[in-house]
Order: C-alpha cells, then sequence, then structure tokens
C-alpha cells in the first residue's frame, strides 16, 4: 500500500469559480506562498487560455522561491478538428512558462457528441495529441478525465478509452474527475477499483465536486481504492457546492489513514493555512468547518464539559493541537472560579488574578450573564472585562453622552445622524456624523473623537455586525444583544453589548471594539 | 432489500447544540410543522430531563395536528446505582407524554469506566431496565448507542453486547451513534454489516457527526449496509461540525439510491423548509449548501452555461425543480409567473390576477428581492404586495414622516421617542410616543395614530423580531433585514423589511404589521 499522496491544490483556478471570490495576482502569490508552507505537492494556478490576465502570475510566480510546490496551468485539449500546434490555448499552456500543465478532456460520450460536437474517435485524437505534445515540451503532464464517473456510468469502455490514450500518450498522472459532484462514495470507491485493475502501474488522481455533500469522502474511497493523488481547494471553495475540502481531506488521510500527504507531514499550520485564505478571499471563515473552524473543538453541552475534564479524547475525535486549532470551552457553559481560570489560560491573558479577584469576576459576568450579555464568542469584551477587573486599570477613553437621530420626510431621503460626547487625555471631544444607518452614524461620530488621539485606529473596521433578540416574547421591547466583530487587518476581535436599546446595545459593542486595540496604549496627543 | 429508510429529524434537541441557536418555544412549534410537512416518521422535540422549559414545548406540542410525524423525547438511561422508578430523567421522559422517547446509553467501555465512573454490568443493567421500562409504560423506544464505533474499535464485544441488551429489553431500533464524528466512510460501512449479521430481523438506525467531514456519506454507507433509520438535523445545525445534514441525506437517498424517506416521497418542499428553518433559527443559509443552497445549482465558469444550453443534465446532477430548487442562471426566466401563481394558491388567497397582472407582479418580486426583501418566512407582507398591485386596492392609513432619536446624557437614563406622521381616513395625525428602545417607540407612536380610526389594533401585538445581516463584509452599512412576527391573539403573521437602516427597515416591517390586520376594513371614524 503506497504511504504517500500526492496534493495537488487548485484554489487559485477552481477555488476562484466560487461566487464572490476574485482574486488579484497578488492575492495568488500570497496564497501560493502560503500553500507552499503547508507543503501540497502541486498547486494549480490559473488557467492561460481562458484568463489572460494569469500570465501576469505565470511570470510573477516564478520570482518565489518554493520549497515544496511546483506551479501547474490549467488548459483544455486542442480543439477539434486543428493541429495541435495551431492551439491558441496549447500555446497559451506551454507559455505560462510552468514545470506541470493539468489537461482537461472529455471522458463522456455524451459531452463528446453532445457537448463538443465532435466524434469520439476525433476526441480521443485531441487527447493523444495534446498530451503527446505537451510530453514533448518536456513538460509534466496530469490528465484530468471530465465528467469520468457520469462517463463510466453511460459507456465504461470509452471511459476506460479516454485514460488509456492518455496514458500511452505519456501522461504521469490520470486524474478521475467527478465533474458534475453526484456520486456517491460507494460508486467512485468501484469505479476507481475497476480503472486501478485495467490500468496497472499508472499513477491515479480524484478531483471531486460537493454537490451530493460527499466530495471528502469521495476523495477518501478513491484513495482507499488506490489513488495516490488528490485535488481540491483549501476551505472547499468552488462553484456551485465547492470542491473536496483539502482542509479536511487533509488531516483525515494523515491522521486517520496512515498517508503523508504534506511534504513533511506537519499539519499544524493547517488552520492559520485556511483563515489565511478566507481573509485573502474575504470571505467569512466557516466557524463549523472540520479541523479548522472556530467551533471544531467547542463544547457546549454541560454533559461533555464534565466528560472532557474526565478524559480528553471522550467527546473529540483527535486532539486539535495536530492541525493548530483549539479546544473551545463556550464560556456561557462555564460557572464558576475554575472555569474563569481555565479562560484566562485559553486566552493567554497575562493577567494575574488571586482568589478573591476570581470570585469577584466570576460573580460580575454571572451578573452580567444574567441581563443578557453573553461571551461566548465574545472574547474581545471578556478580555475588557477582565482589564477593567483590574485596580490599576486606566481606560483610553471615556465615553460621555451620545445621540442619535433617524428622520424620514415624505419627499426626502432618510437621514441617519450621531453626535457624540467623549473624554479623551483630559480632552472633551464632542462631534457629529451621518452615516447609512445609525449604528453607522454613530461609528463614525466615536471615532471622530478619537483618531487625533488614537491615528492607530485608522485601519480598525468592523467585518461583521450580528443583532439577536433574547426574549422575543416582548418583541420590539425585548432585550437585545449585539455582536460586532472587528479587524485591523492582522488580527480580529469579537465585541457585545445588550440592551433593550437597540442603539445602546450597539454602543457598548462599539466602543468595546474600539477600546480593545487600544490596551496599554497611550494617546498620542 | 428495504425500500424504506424513516427518518428522524433533531434539529429541536441535537441541532438546538449549535453556538447561536436559541430556539423559544413557539420556533419549536413552527419548526414541528414544517417538518411534519416535509414527511419526516419521527421529530425528537427535545430533553426533558436536562432542559425543564422542554416541558411546554411537549405539552403544546400535542395540540397541533401532525400528519406524518411522531415526536419523540430524548433522554439518559437511569443514573448508576438507582431504581429505573426512581430515576427522575426516565420520569420526565414519561411525563413528556410523547409516544416515541429515545434513550441513549454508552457504548464504549471507556465511558463507562473513566466518564460514568461505574461497572461494565452496571451500564448493561441501565440499559437493560431504562428500555424495558419504557417499554412497560407502551412507548415505541429507539435506542442510541452513544460512541459506538469508537466503542467498536476499542472493545467490538462489549459494544455489541450494549445493543444486544438493549434489543432484549424490546428496543424498537438500535441507533448507531458516531457521537465524535471521527470515524470513516469505510469503518461506519463494515461496521454496520457486521452488526447487521449479528443481531438479524433488528431495525438498525445511524446517527453520524460532521467532525470529519463525512456524516452524510457515513450515513448512506450505513444505509447501504443494512440500517433502515437516519437520525440528522435540517442543515445540519449541531455541536462542533453539526451533525448529518437531513437536507443532503434524504435526496440522496431517495433521487440516487432508490429508498422513501419522506411521508410521501416528495422533496419539493425540501429548499423551502431549509430556508424556512435557517430564517427560525436566525442563521444565515449556507449558499453552497447541496441541493438547497441558493448557488447549488448556480452556474459562473462560461464553460458551463453555454453547455447547460445544450443539454441540461451535462452540468448539473439533478434537476433542481426535484428538490424545490431553481438553477440560477436561467433564473429571470424560469422564476416568475408560474411561481407566484404557485404561491397564490398556497396563500390561498381569493385574489384574482389576469397574465399581465402576475406578470408585473413577478417584476416587482424580482426588483424587491434583488434589493434584499425575502418573502419566504414572510407571508404577511407577500399577501400586501399582492393586495396592493391591485388597481382598487384602498390602503387604510398612509405614514407621511417618522422621526426616531435616542439619547444617552451620562447622568440620565437612556431615551428612545417617536414621532409619526400619517393620513388616516383624510385626517392628519401627528403622534409621538417613547419606548424602551427605537423600534418599541416608533411602534407606540404609529399605534396611537391608528387606534382612534381602527379600534380592532388594540389586540394586535408583536411577538418577535429579528434582524438580520445580509452583506456583512461592510458591517455596520450593511443591508440590514427585519422580520416582525405579530398576532391578534388569534390569527398570527410575519412581515419584512430591508433597508441600509435598521430603523427604516423596522419602520417598514411594523408599517405591514399593522396593515395586513386592516384588509378590507373601514375606519370606525
Amino acid at each position: 500500500m503506497p504511504t504517500h499522496v500526492s496534493v495537488l491544490d487548485t484554489t487559485l483556478r477552481d477555488g476562484a469559480q466560487r461566487e464572490g471570490i476574485s482574486f488579484s495576482v497578488k492575492d495568488k502569490l500570497r496564497i501560493a506562498l502560503k500553500l507552499d508552507e503547508l507543503g501540497v505537492a502541486y498547486i494549480e494556478g490559473g488557467y492561460p487560455g481562458s484568463n489572460p490576465k494569469d500570465a501576469e502570475f505565470f511570470d510573477r510566480v516564478r520570482t518565489l522561491a518554493l520549497q515544496h510546490a511546483k506551479i501547474a496551468a490549467f488548459g483544455n485539449t486542442r480543439r477539434a478538428g486543428i493541429a495541435v500546434s495551431q492551439d491558441a490555448n496549447i500555446q497559451a499552456l506551454i507559455a505560462a512558462g510552468t514545470p506541470v500543465v493539468v489537461i482537461v478532456g472529455k471522458s463522456s460520450r455524451m459531452h463528446v457528441t453532445e457537448v463538443l460536437r465532435t466524434t469520439l474517435e476525433e476526441n480521443l485524437a485531441m487527447i493523444r495529441e495534446s498530451v503527446a505534445y505537451l510530453k514533448d515540451h518536456g513538460l509534466e503532464v496530469l490528465f484530468d478525465a471530465e465528467h469520468f464517473f457520469d462517463g463510466y456510468k453511460l459507456d465504461a469502455d470509452y471511459a476506460f478509452e479516454t485514460a488509456r490514450v492518455a496514458v500511452e500518450a505519456g501522461a504521469d498522472c490520470v486524474v478521475l474527475c467527478d465533474t458534475n459532484g453526484g456520486s456517491l462514495p460507494f460508486e467512485v470507491s468501484q469505479i476507481v477499483a475497476d480503472v486501478r485493475r485495467a490500468l496497472p502501474g499508472v499513477t491515479l488522481g480524484i478531483h471531486a465536486h460537493d454537490d451530493a455533500g460527499v466530495a471528502v469522502a469521495n476523495t477518501l474511497m478513491a484513495v482507499q481504492a488506490g489513488a495516490t493523488h488528490v485535488q481540491g481547494t483549501m476551505n472547499g471553495y468552488g462553484e456551485r457546492c465547492g470542491n473536496a475540502d483539502l482542509c479536511t481531506v487533509i488531516p483525515n488521510l494523515q491522521l486517520k489513514m496512515g498517508y503523508r500527504a504534506l511534504a513533511n507531514g506537519d499539519l499544524t499550520i493547517l488552520t492559520d493555512a485556511s483563515r489565511f485564505i478566507s481573509e485573502i478571499a474575504n470571505l467569512r471563515p466557516d466557524d463549523h468547518a472540520p479541523y479548522v473552524g472556530h467551533s471544531a473543538f467547542a463544547h457546549k453541552a454541560g454533559l461533555h464539559v464534565s466528560a472532557m475534564l474526565k478524559n480528553k479524547g471522550s467527546y473529540q475525535h483527535i486532539d486539535p493541537a495536530l492541525v493548530g486549532n483549539d479546544m473551545r470551552v463556550l464560556i456561557s457553559e462555564l460557572s464558576g472560579r475554575s472555569n474563569i481560570a481555565h479562560k484566562l489560560r485559553e486566552l493567554h491573558l497575562q493577567v494575574e488574578l488571586n482568589a478573591d479577584e476570581i470570585q469577584a469576576l466570576s460573580e460580575r459576568v454571572k451578573e452580567l450573564e444574567s441581563q443578557g450579555f453573553q461571551y461566548e464568542g465574545a472574547e474581545g469584551s471578556f478580555e475588557l472585562l477582565i482589564r477593567r477587573s483590574r485596580p490599576d486599570y486606566v481606560p483610553p477613553f471615556e465615553m460621555l453622552d451620545f445621540l442619535v437621530l433617524v428622520e424620514k420626510r415624505s419627499d426626502k431621503d432618510i437621514l441617519a445622524e450621531a453626535t457624540v460626547k467623549a473624554r479623551v487625555n483630559g480632552v472633551i471631544m464632542h462631534t457629529a456624523a451621518e452615516g447609512d444607518g445609525p449604528v453607522h452614524a454613530l461609528d463614525r461620530a466615536m471615532r471622530k473623537a478619537l483618531l487625533p488621539f488614537y491615528p492607530q485606529l485608522e485601519p480598525v473596521h468592523l467585518t461583521d455586525y450580528k443583532v439577536r433578540i433574547i426574549d422575543p416574547q416582548s418583541a420590539t421591547a425585548a432585550l437585545t444583544r449585539v455582536l460586532i466583530d472587528a479587524s485591523d487587518g492582522v488580527r480580529s476581535w469579537t465585541t457585545v453589548g445588550c440592551s433593550v436599546n437597540i442603539i445602546e446595545a450597539s454602543f457598548q459593542a462599539l466602543l468595546d471594539s474600539l477600546e480593545l486595540p487600544l490596551l496599554g496604549r497611550a494617546p498620542s496627543q
């Protein structure tokens, strides 16, 4: 049984098909560096024949000193009815100057006759000649057999034949693609095993999509049936329901199936890499993602927490440190002093509290929670709560007053305006601002008061705003909890506010989101 | 081979463990009705022994006229060392008054000795006596074998024995649970097949968690190996990485594996049910979810789109209409008129619209949806939209202006005040009110303007208020959608508003919530 599986990451090509993703060349270069650090074998960087701006990426990526990964360019087999040397797409692939190319050809007779509208024979010639031509140019060639599984179910002989022809022409690997993502694990297992028997000695790969929710499982089943090359994307990004998520596939292969999938076998930067790439993609990380999600090792049920204290393996399937993640005990389920102490350690807060102080803090948390505050997920406000409990704490500013006004007159646009009075470094700042809505106006007025003293707040921006009604029975007079996520581009933090008045709750969360990044900083004026 | 698989939905119990979910009793009742409409066999409603407020749910759910689903209560086997008749949790299960109970017991020797800290024999007695006692009370009993797969790998004989004892005591089904979610599909397949052989004739179930990203696959593999009962949650909600997602499991079973999993086999409300439940949970729907995601059948790549035009099956694995979803590229041509007509029938609205009116309404809905409105859970606003589209519609009032002010001065309590100018029956009403917060003040000022003319609004009150940020990237300047539930004590309705300004969005939803109950009523003065 092979002990090594080579990983091709196609976040920069197939992953970029996801709605909402639009990578710049610089984004792509930063991601390539991160993937190389992670230790994948191949980075599929783009589709030069379809996307002319990818040329710049391929030019610039050559200047990076990659340690582990080979860069691959992606393209189609030559078009029907022309010579391979005349095909612009094939020439663009060669011009990309990568050591590896991935060439995709059709393996389903339906796609050949109904989509390409050419003959079955011509499609085989397109595969054979394209692979041979690229091999003649000294390239490593991976053949992506598009729609292989659907094609196999339709006409197994023809699907085999496309793979066989690619191998004969010199392809280094035949990648069986479940392009529509509709195959189920037992089918993939069976079909890969059939191909394995029919093409002994050939390196087989798997490329799965998640339309039936089983892309990860299909990838694992293919490896179990003899594939030694896997393709996928970070965080499962991709068109429709996405591609096989390498952040799940890789730890499953390494920690559970005994394969080596990364250059040095080290998974401890996986969580960091996942979040880095979601930052670059400007997509919110999936908190519930296996292995790397913020909640992947979070425990809420009292039963589980008490069991975990007895045996760490009792309610978690792996040690989260192996993938660079942490076990998180949700604060709302913690009661009492030992849990506060645990949370202080977990947050790596350099705060020394004696037993009485911990007791007082625990009482304070209970009191605030009974008022509707909730620190599960709002570690920023929790940290401030601890800091403020210290007798020597000096707040970087004080917010004294605010006023928010929303006005709609029949013939005019709606207006939102806020005024704020703050004391900063002994100076009273009285500011006003408009905004798209009342919270936006308040945020802008608060920044206006603070920025002259704290220019370091300039890059701080709010990245999410969540509202929850806690006691919905009383509806508009109910308690409202607001959570705000903020980031300075490097670090990010979450803060909470709670009040029957949604503006006051937002004000509290905004205040914490602006105070936290100033901890320990003196005003500049 | 069995052709029927029974589905137990545990969204209300295991699903509610997900961070951020906090269902009210009313939420749970609405979800139960939707699950029954979908046609699941069992709805696990809560954990009466652990959560006293679930008692109210079990009381009230008996008054619903469910068509398909049986309600189940969940609890542990009796505690170690006491008589089953003395166990408060077992008594709470019986008191719940459901026809079905799910009783969870430990199948892993490690959990028995290290977490429960009792003997292996006592654990077997706990299972045997708890199941027998509940059977003696005339209940259908499903036995959840906790940590079965991990327990099996540790000590297969003991894991088997826990299942065997439950069967001997009369359990109607043994559910093999992958509690930590760390098992892989080929393991699950193997172990279920082993149990299938060892316990012929026993109904086997599967309960999978997604910590290795393969909960759906594990569920399918278990069914393939002989399980005929599956447990999961809508949208895969659940602790950590979630439970097996029934929105993916059910269509895979029905459309690809040939089983019947829903009462009438009809999947066309699946997408609607998925989104309805995410609305109630106040969680953003996952656009990339298989089958039911907004992007599940969306096509971005030019290649795919042109192929789709040649052959619909070329780049999608199923016809999205089978699960009530749409292919997105053609949405402007596909949605629209037939859907509007369908919605009119669904709401039993006595409105006759001709083809041109339906066309105009369809255009209007599309325009409003592109602005962020969403009518899925807001039938009240949808009905108003239709009514208002009629040329003979006479609004019962017009809201002309409003002003909302929130003020906090350091030494005083926070103040929220609203003024409203409305035209009712030709009279200009200019009113003001204070409230706990800005929306409460606005609600009170609007009522003040209307009550002199419409005393029938007196019993109308708001029962829930939900806020959702639609485009979180821009945080406090993002689009805000507000949903309001209102009731007059007999009927209840939901309305929607959407704006970058949360006050304006609330105003729109409030306006609809007050206009709807006045349809067709003349003012009394």
